[in-house]
Formats: C-alpha cells, sequence, structure tokens
C-alpha cells in the first residue's frame, strides 16, 4: 500500500538521504577540510540526478520554488537571525545596507545593461532577447544568496566584521531582490511602462524592506510575551520559538514583504526575552533543533540543486553564459571597490584591500537564484537563463568557494579571534559604550552609541516589564550550584552546633571560600581566625558590611539614567535596617 | 496572496491555537486539578466547531483519518515508546499481551453479538443492520486507545503495574484491531466467506503483530549503528531518532503491519544504544522534543476531536447509542474479571479487586475509533455508528475520565512511589535478578529470569560491539566533574612539591575524600596520616593495592558467564604489574 504513505515516506527518506550523506563526507577527515561541504553535497545530488535521468530516461524533478520558499529556506533564515552576532552586526549596519541596498541594484542593472550589450552583437544570435529580459536576468542572478554564504563562510572563519559585511549583505538584499525581480517580471507583461510605476518600485523598497521588519518584530513581542506563561508547561516552550517566527515569514510572503528580512527581525527581536523566560533546557533544545533543522534544510538545498542541474531544460549559448559569469564577477568587483571607497571616507576603522578582496570574491550565488529562475513565466528563451543560471551558481559554489579558503591563507587575512573575550574586556567594553554614548549627549551628536542607549533605557523602563516574567528569572547553573553549596554548608554548620555564637561575616565569607576552593591554604585562615578577639572580629564584621553596602549603593551611578544620591535617605536606612536584621 | 501560503499557515495556526489553549488552562491552577486536560481540549474543540457550523452553516472539516494516523499518532506512540518503563512492561508481558488480544478479542466478538441481538428488536428499527456490520462496529469501538488512556493516566499517578497493565493493553491491542477491522471490512464487501478465509484472518493476528516487532526492531538496530558514526556532527544526531522510528512506522503501514507496535520496538529497541552513542545535549534535545511534539499533538487531537464532533454527519438512534454505551462497559468489565482470575492462578502477585475495577473503568476510547469510523466504506447505516462512536468517545472521555481521580482517591489505590529507588535498592534488585537466572538455570526452568540473562549475555557479547561507538563512551555530567576536580587536586599537589615522596594510595584516596566533602573532620584525618611512619604506611598501600586487585578480580564472578579463576595466571601477573606501575 505504497499510495497510502507515499509523501511522508519520501520525505523522510531525502532527509534521511541527506543526513547520511553528511555522516559519510565527515567519515573521511580530510575530505571537509579540503572541498567545502556545499560542493560535496551538489556532487551527491549530480551523481543522483545522473542515475535518475539514466533509469527514467527523462529529466529528474527539479527542485520545487514553493518548497523550497516554504519550507526549506525559512530553517536556514531562523538559525541565521537568531545566532547573529547583534553586536558587529548594528555596527555596521549602515555599510551592510550601502552594499545591501545600492550594491545589489548597481550589480542588477549592470548585468542587465552590458548583457543586453552582448546580445547586440550580430554573430551571437541573441538578438530577440529584450533590455526588460535581460534586467529581469540581472535582478535574479545580482543577489548573493544567504545559504552558500554560510556554508562557505563558516568553514573559513575570517574575522566578524569580514563575516557580518558578506553575511549581512547576503540577508537583507532579498528586500531589493524581491522588488526588483517583481517589478521587472510585470513590466515584461505590461504592454507601455509609465514613468509613475517606475516611481511605484521605488517606494515599495521602503515597503517591503520596512514593512518586513514591522512584522517580524510584531511577532517577535508577542512570543516574547507568550513565553511569560509558559511556566507550568515547560515542555512546549521551544514550539513557540518555531511557530511564531515562522508565523513572521509566512505572514510577510503574504503580504508580499521580505519574508527573510521578517524572520530576521523576529528572531533578533525575540532571543533575549525569550532566553530569559525559558527553561535552560528549553534553551538548549532550541538552540540545538534550530542548528539541526538547517543544517537538514542546507544539505537537502545542495542536493536538490545537484539534482535539478540534470536533465534537459537547459538550452546553451556559449557567448551570452560566458559573459554572464564574467559581468557577474566584474560589476562585483567594481561595485565594491567603489561602495568601499565612500565607507572608508566616513570611518576610523576602515575594510582594507584584502578584505574588499574576499567581499567581492566572497558573494556566492545558491538557491535562491535557482528558484527564482524557475519561477519565470514561459517564454521562448527560458532555457537559456535556465543555463546560464545554473553555470554561475556552480562555478561560484565550486571554484570560487573551493578557492576562497586557500586564498585567506595566502592573502593573511584577520582571522577570527579563537577565544571569548575576557572579564576585563567585557567590563572596558560596556564602559566605554556608557562613555560614548555620554560623549555623544553632551556633544550633542546623536550617534549609533546615543542611540543605543536610549533604546536600552526604553527597553529596561517599558518592554522588559511587559515581556519578561515577574519572578523567578532563570539562573545559570553555577549560581545555582554555589547557592546549594551554600546551604549544605549552612546547614552542616547549623548540625555542628557552630551556629550558637551567630556566625560572623569573616567566617561566612572563608567557609564559603573554603567551599569553592579545597585548599589547604584556606586551612591556616580558619585557624587565624578561631585565634582572633571576638571584639576585632565584631568590628572587622561592621567595617566590611557598611563597605559592601557603599559599593552596592554606588552601583547604579554606572547607569546613565540614574543619579548617585538619588536613592532617598529614608530608603537608606530601610536598608541598612534589613541588612542588620539578616546579619544577626 | 493567501493561496501561496494556506497549507503551512494554515497548520501552524492550529498549532499555535493548541498550544496556546494548553497555556490558557494552566494558568488556572485549579482547573486541571479537577478536569482532565483531554475534557477541556475536546470542549475547546466543541466550541470552535460550534462557531464554525455558525458562520459557514455547515458542517466544519472532520479530521482526517490520513493526517491522524500519518502525522498526529506517530509522534504520540513514539514518545510513549521511547519513555515505556521497561523492567515493569517484561515482567508483566504476559498478562499485557493477554488482555491485548483475548480481551480485545472477548469485547469485538461480545458487543457485536450483544448488539446485534439488540437489533432484532423490532421496536428498535434496526433489523437492516447485520450481524456482519455489528461485528465491524465491535472491533473498532472494542479498542481502548492509548492516547486516551496516556492523558489521564498521567495525571491520576496510580502504580506502575497498574499503568503499565492498562496503557500496554492499549498499545498493543493495535495489531488485533488492524486485523480484525480489515478483516470484517473485507467480510463486508465479500460475496459469501469461506472457512479458509476464517483461518487465514487467525493467521494474520501473528503476521501483523510479530512483523511489527520485526520491522520495529530491523530499523531500531539501524539506528543504532547509525549513531555510532555520528562523532563530528553532533547535530543531526537527534534527527536519526525521528527519522528511523517514523520510517519504522510508515514501512509498517505500507506493508498493513502494525505500525504502532513496529514504532514500538524501534524505540525501545534503539533507545539503549542511542543513548549511549550520542551526545547529552543531543539526548536532552530527543527528549525534549519528543515530549513537546507528543504533547502537541496529543492536544490537536483532542481540539480535532471535539471540532469534528459538530456538524451533521450524525443519525441519531436512542436504542442503539445507549446500548452501545452500556455493553461496552460491560463487556470489558466481564472480560477482565475473567481474564484476571486466569492471570491471578499463575502469579505470585496477584491482581487485587481495585485494581481490577480500575483497569475495567479505564478503557477509555479515543481518536483511533473516530478515525476508523470516518475509514468505513459507505453504507446506509455509516451515520449511525459514527454517532455511536462519538458518544462512546464522549462518555469515556469526559465521564470516566473525570470520575476516575476521585474513585481512585475514594478506594484508596495504591499510588506510584515519589522517590527514586535507593542505590542499596538497586543493588538489591540487580542481585536478585542475577540470583533467580542462577536458579532458573540450575532447576532447568527456562524462565523470565533466564532469558533476560541470556538476552543481557548476547546483547553484551555481539550487539554492543556493533552497535556502541568503541571509544569515549559518555560520560555523566558528575563522573566529569569528578574527573576534573581529581586532575585539579592532582596539579595542586605536584606544584606545592608534595609528590616528591611519591604519593601513597591513603593519601590519594584522603585527597579525594577532602575534595568531595569539605569537612571539617578530614582534615583531622589528614594530620593522622602525617603521623604515621613511612613504613607503616608502605604496609597499608601494599594491603590495600592487593585487596583492591582481588576486589577487581573476583568482580566479574557476579557474572553468571564467566567462572571465578577463569582469568589466567599471565594476565594476572600482568594486572599486578601494572597497577605497580601506575601507582609508581
Amino acid at each position: 500500500d505504497y499510495q497510502h504513505v507515499q509523501v511522508p515516506f519520501e520525505i523522510t527518506l531525502w532527509i534521511m538521504l541527506a543526513s547520511l550523506a553528511k555522516i559519510g563526507f565527515h567519515l573521511y577527515n580530510k575530505l571537509p577540510s579540503v572541498v567545502p561541504e556545499s560542493c560535496l553535497l551538489i556532487f551527491v545530488g549530480l551523481i543522483m540526478g545522473g542515475i535518475i535521468y539514466g533509469l527514467n530516461d527523462k529529466s529528474p524533478p527539479v527542485m520545487d520554488s514553493d518548497i523550497f520558499f516554504l519550507y526549506l529556506l525559512p530553517p536556514i533564515v531562523l538559525d541565521a537571525g537568531y545566532f547573529m552576532p547583534s553586536r558587529p552586526f548594528f555596527e555596521n549596519i549602515g555599510t551592510i545596507l550601502l552594499y545591501a541596498v545600492v550594491g545589489t541594484i548597481w550589480n542588477v542593472f549592470g548585468i542587465g545593461f552590458s548583457l543586453y550589450g552582448i546580445c547586440q552583437v550580430k554573430a551571437f544570435r541573441l538578438q530577440d532577447v529584450s533590455l526588460l529580459h535581460n534586467l529581469l536576468f540581472g535582478s535574479l542572478i545580482a543577489a548573493v544568496d544567504p545559504v552558500a554564504v554560510l556554508a562557505v563562510f563558516e568553514e573559513i572563519h575570517v574575522n566578524e566584521k569580514l563575516h557580518i559585511l558578506v553575511f549581512g549583505e547576503s540577508l537583507l538584499n532579498d528586500a531589493v531582490t524581491v522588488v526588483l525581480y517583481k517589478l521587472f517580471r510585470s513590466f515584461c507583461e505590461m504592454p507601455t511602462i509609465k514613468t509613475v510605476d517606475i516611481f511605484a518600485g521605488v517606494g515599495k523598497f521602503f515597503v517591503v524592506g520596512l514593512g518586513g521588519v514591522l512584522v517580524g518584530l510584531i511577532f517577535g513581542m508577542t512570543a516574547a510575551f507568550t513565553t511569560r506563561f509558559t511556566k507550568d508547561i515547560r515542555v512546549i516552550e521551544p514550539l513557540f520559538v518555531f511557530l511564531y517566527s515562522y508565523l513572521s515569514y509566512l505572514t510577510a510572503e503574504m503580504f508580499h514583504l521580505s519574508g527573510i528580512v521578517a524572520i530576521i527581525a523576529c528572531a533578533m527581536g525575540m532571543k533575549r526575552y525569550v532566553e530569559a523566560n525559558i527553561s535552560l533546557k528549553s534553551h538548549t533544545t532550541v538552540k540545538y533543533f534550530m542548528k539541526m533543522w538547517s543544517s537538514v534544510s542546507d544539505t537537502l538545498i545542495f542536493i536538490f540543486l545537484g539534482v535539478s542541474t540534470i536533465g534537459e531544460n537547459h538550452e546553451w549559448n556559449w557567448p551570452y553564459i560566458c559573459f554572464t559569469v564574467i559581468f557577474c564577477l566584474i560589476w562585483r568587483a567594481l561595485g565594491v571597490l567603489v561602495l568601499t571607497f565612500f565607507v572608508n571616507r566616513f570611518h576610523v576603522n576602515t575594510i582594507t584591500g584584502k578584505d574588499q578582496f574576499i567581499i567581492a570574491y566572497g558573494g556566492l550565488r545558491g538557491a535562491i537564484c535557482f528558484s527564482l529562475v524557475f519561477l519565470l513565466p514561459d517564454f521562448h528563451r527560458k532555457k537559456l537563463f535556465i543555463a546560464a543560471t545554473t553555470v554561475v551558481i556552480l562555478f561560484t559554489v565550486f571554484i570560487q568557494g573551493m578557492t576562497i579558503r586557500p586564498l585567506v591563507d595566502l592573502l593573511a587575512v584577520k582571522r577570527k579571534r579563537e577565544s571569548a573575550p575576557t572579564v576585563g574586556e567585557q567590563i572596558h567594553i560596556r564602559f566605554l559604550d556608557h562613555l560614548l554614548a555620554g560623549i555623544e549627549d553632551i556633544s550633542g551628536h546623536w550617534g549609533q552609541y546615543y542611540w543605543k542607549d536610549k533604546l536600552e533605557y526604553f527597553n529596561s523602563k517599558y518592554l522588559q516589564k511587559i515581556l519578561l516574567r515577574e519572578y523567578d528569572q532563570p539562573k545559570s547553573s553555577i549560581v545555582l550550584l554555589y547557592e546549594k553549596l551554600e546551604r549544605k554548608h549552612a546547614i552542616e554548620l547549623a548540625e555542628a552546633g557552630q551556629l550558637g555564637h551567630a556566625p560572623s561575616h569573616p567566617s561566612l565569607l572563608c567557609s564559603v571560600f573554603l567551599c569553592s576552593n579545597n585548599d589547604r591554604t584556606v586551612i591556616k585562615d580558619k585557624k587565624l581566625e578561631d585565634t582572633l578577639n571576638p571584639d576585632i572580629l565584631e568590628n572587622i564584621q561592621e567595617i566590611l558590611a557598611r563597605n559592601l553596602y557603599r559599593i552596592r549603593r554606588t552601583g547604579p551611578a554606572y547607569n546613565r539614567h540614574t543619579l548617585p544620591g538619588e536613592t532617598e535617605p529614608v530608603e537608606h536606612a530601610k536598608e541598612i535596617l534589613i541588612l542588620r536584621h539578616k546579619s544577626l
């Protein structure tokens, strides 16, 4: 009864094949270090496509664009958005947007017009390809693909800034691609094009992009709000993260907004609140499942790319295909050079020549182009476009993807630092942030730090109160362990009858120290304490208690929104009373 | 562009509704403690069905049987199988099988024949319902539903044996239900029934049940084998657990075997090997996601049950429906009484009267009956059957489900023990197992313990070698922490220059003790040690080393398959050498 179970059975088998292929590559340790996984997967796809083609004698099924956009792409983008390092992203948001918007438009028109120029050469027999068709082709071939970029850049470990520039561009150019692609497609079907249509197209940019952000943020905040109430049923917490982000993607797609932008905004918006609300185990599950899902989607996409390449839906035309590859390379290189020139004039931390080369060279094309070209309306040169797109994708993924790692080594591009930042560094970064926000505030320059600080203030004052659960903030395991140890020690002390003469602060501190250190040197301190006069101890205790209070009181002054001495004297007295009460 | 995203959008919305309903119930703490969640969910479904019916003025969509059997049921059964407590299950496997096979057949024929009797009463106007149709109806209404049983029994916390008896029966009766249902359905379509067909039906029992077990075990072992090779890509480990169990279900369904039995065999078979192979985080993800998935499926099923109840596909006939409910209760009670009488004659640990009552009363019907009745071929009384099935389900879930908790309290049925068994208990249980296996072996009685021991032997000798990863067995976090502490301590000792005069065994033991205890009493031992003569220390060390070796050597004698003194003298000497080498 195969008919009955066909759909789920075949889906499961495809996923299984993808997973097994992944395991297979990793069994041979040398292979993945030379060839990127994406290439290997496309290769597996090519072989499978060849087998299907050989057995059935007809073209194997191509990747359905609906399946790609509705089921395979969202997990990857969600994963990318959720694990996006927000600090470098927002620090470079201007540059990223410039590359994503202006750079992509530059590439689209550059490639479109120059290919139209090629079509005018009579010897190539391409005179029937109109300018609009060339621009349409340019709009789908120009966009850098996030899936392909992620697959390659995750393996070569370049520095954070370079990574976020290429990757951020590949994500955010979706809005531009969607608009241009749809614009040119509708122009192709229109008899005449009016000027007003072109202006409407420009206006659409903002609607599609900002609309996506809005939809994403709304769903993200709703998700955060929902997880406030899951205290009693921890087990469905991870579900909400997936459901809301998927809904944001679908809603954006429904209104013809940019789904990719929406899901990224949703993931980045909810991350911090959801993480604070859900349990540690739920969070492990969310992270793990996201990685797993995106990894499987990724694998499936590359395998399908390979399978879909085989078949008879290609029309081969040497000049058009070769010039497409060449123009893709040239226009991207030119675009990066020109845009970086402007960016560097306004930044202290400039983008070096090496970085520019990697940015230009890392412009990989992938499954999005492929799906878009199949979505084209039928016209007589569609097969030529499919062939050209396939060649560009294979060229970028294979040739550029395989050579980028040696090039990074050769150019000695700055790598990602291996170790996590130390506590000292973190404190200094935080301190400098506050300092710069203050300087910007005083100088009246509303820069990046000023807005960041305002946002942080708004967040702590309003958003957190609505979105975060009020009580029991989840504690990290180390804090829980520490509390447990302290409680245990207190019980032991009480059982040993040592609490009779009121434990002094230093002895408590000391015993905590003993708890955590297990060292013989502590024992000496213990003896030292025993030999001290109780009066002196009392004295030390008082000094310590007062100082500890003072430290705690001056603590909030680090925050720009409270002034030192803002706390009322009545509160002060009350707190000291509470403190005393506790210490007795 | 709603058409484009309709399918995933609606699925996501349904899941979202289910999750939100779950959160809603838990916000009011009192509600779930009185009314089982399943009732509340059906109630939500009824309201939603009413709204849809009111707005559209046509019957709301009924739950698609395909969706139920292919997508909603497998996660619940997988969860049930994976978390099945294997010890009580295998200890009571005979009783469970008796209830599941003989009990279900008893119920099917009892209900079928007595309803046929009712149909002969002229006043009821049911004379057109043939005996075969009544038996067919009996076959779908007789089976206890695992989803409903699980939903209710997880909340009332009866003792483990009682729980596994009802739950095990509800899972394993699937094979019987599948066979009888298909048998009667094909008989209904046949013109004449030959005796050979009936015998073929009996033979099918074994094929369907054992075939399911076989398919499940094959996929389970393959899954365990696959996870041997996932060391480098931990992130897709959880996937294999889900993929292989789902494949086992689909494969079994494809060959008309029992999918439920297959997925349970797969889950129980792979659990132990997979757990040993995959990383701790993967395991958390597997457990969490399984619980999450089954919880969502469960919620959806009950909501759909409610929605599908509303509508115009019911034919109301008071006597038939009332007698169905009554016969369901009577035949189940009788069946349990008779079967338990036989079971108690062969067991020391008998099933008490109270337990029997709960077993009979816990025979809830659920979504499986509902899906089966919609799968019936069209005939003129189908709507009557649908109405009767709906009433039986609602009656059992609402009336029985809501009263079973007070009844359990009233009868003072033995509850589940709250605490986990102590280490002492565990050791004694293990010891008794070995002892009983030995006694059974000597007395020539091939009982439960004998087979368990044989299986354990086969497992450790062959299966583990094939299915488990060879090196780096995953260690529990406590062992890792202990190793870390010990290593740290050794480094500290070395830095303090105390390793100069060779650390004696007792001192090492003592310092480990210090590490883990943090107690002042240890310090005294430390001093004691310092005052000991080095000669005496040497002596103690040797005695300890020898004794420790002896304990370790005699250790394997606990295993029935090695005799004491089986190790060669050469090996003995070699091991002592190694021991010495380590201690120096």
